[in-house]
């Protein structure tokens, strides 16, 4: 596995692949990479004759008081992990050489980033979609690969690549889980012991929601209310949002009907996470 | 020569000249060609095996208030002078298949689009932007070609390319003039026979100032009130700007000194026309 930092290297490298023909996988990430970042480099290993990871903590996506300083790193980890998940190539530039002296242009998804955590954080949506671009350009991938735990994101990005024209094959790929049910994040580490069980109610709020759906309800009032319930258990528990949104525009739901995105983001302490749940009525 | 009018039939035919290795020179335009695009086509064709011009009056870059509908059109003139400077693809796509349902996303290059043009015509660069760059992952050319006339837009597409590590080479051409210096421009075509003539105070004002500047006066304000003199010689012309810039940086100068753009914007009638020069000092 080659370590590339570099972008002007990186793009000379991109082109000799091309020149080859071979088909290329790319799974972006900010690294402290678990077994949810694994998932996606298996899939890319499995689609792909040349797999690229990035690692990148992208300044331009965390706002003043966010935790950009703070953002777990591990590079050792990261590398043994991307090694052994048979990764071709790590890609893991400074932020001086992706944002260059005089750097001033920046991307917008209008419409799809204004809800959920765009609300919270307004310039986010902003900054991934500037840095996805530009990655995409050095690396040139065929396929992307993206964790369904920022539906967001995800959402987001299908919507530039295809505003763009850009070429490239944007692949969501399922939540990964602990096994009491916590979604995997990198931010997980900040919880404490006792957070870490508190975190549960994220995972738990969604399976009520899952069990009341299947009992045939599906009005949104009532189905946040009970989510409500399970989260405000935890004294400790500051709720974000909780929302019911239509999974393609992300415009809010009345009722549970056609593909629904069930997102929520709670602050567990100081800790900000999120989770979600996709349902087809 | 051919001609595309679908972006997914442009994609395809890109594909396959990417396949055969052909170097790509591209010419976006917004129609009505003169002289001036036919220099840069000229240009296009010596330094590329393949050459594509764009023909696609954006509307994202026009103003509730500018000429969008009444902007000139001559597609049998255009492609005409297409083919007999010998481009190989006329791309003319519609405004409904590069803006399709629930279009959303958006490029701004920021400190560069303040002053200028920028200043009357606020969402024109990220209109052309967001087109441009839409073109280019559409076409994927190696070099582009634009006008010197628009420096500003020059300018911005260049910080754009930079910026996004865009693997596109922009070429700047010289600013083609009539016979008596009126800049060629695709608007020249609203002016009454006598505006045509009242139109020359552009040039002449930028005359002026090179005349100035080689008996060494570089006092900004002196040379701004002999170009403003000139120009206000005409009852019918409103100034809109008349301004001195670094040419990378596009910020207004109190001295001429290093690279500077001179450059001016001027309603002749209902005519906004606009010309520039580069000196170095």
């Amino acid at each position: 596995m080659e370590i590339i930092r570099s972008v002007e290297e990186m793009q000379a490298k991109i082109k000799t692949i091309k020149a080859e023909q071979k088909s290329l996988g790319f799974v972006p990430t900010m690294g402290y990479l678990h077994s949810g970042h694994k998932s996606l480099i298996d899939k890319a290993r499995i689609e792909n004759e040349f797999v690229v990871v990035s690692i990148f903590v992208n300044p331009t996506q965390f706002g003043p008081n966010e935790d950009m300083e703070k953002y777990p790193r591990n590079e050792s980890g990261d590398f043994e992990l991307c090694d052994n998940a048979g990764c071709d190539i790590v890609f893991i530039p400074t932020a001086e050489d992706m944002y260059r002296k005089n750097y001033n242009t920046f991307v917008d998804v209008y419409g799809l980033t204004e809800g959920l955590c765009g609300a919270s954080r307004p310039i986010h949506f902003r900054g991934v979609c500037t840095v996805v671009l530009k990655l995409f350009n050095i690396i040139k991938p065929d396929k992307a690969y993206f964790g369904q735990k920022d539906a967001q994101q995800l959402g987001v990005i299908k919507r530039m690549v295809l505003d763009l024209n850009l070429d490239v094959n944007i692949i969501g790929c399922p939540i990964v889980r602990e096994p009491d049910g916590l979604a995997m994040s990198s931010r997980n580490t900040y919880l404490s012991q006792n957070e870490r069980s508190q975190a549960l109610v994220l995972s738990k709020a969604l399976k009520k929601a899952q069990q009341m759906l299947d009992c045939g309800e599906t009005n949104v009032l009532t189905l946040k209310e009970e989510m409500v319930k399970i989260i405000d258990s935890v004294p400790t528990s500051i709720i974000d949002y909780v929302e019911f949104v239509d999974n393609l525009t992300l415009k809010p739901l009345a009722q549970v009907k056609g593909e629904v995105l069930i997102a929520l983001a709670v602050k567990i302490g100081k800790t900000r996470l999120i989770d979600n749940m996709v349902v087809v009525k």
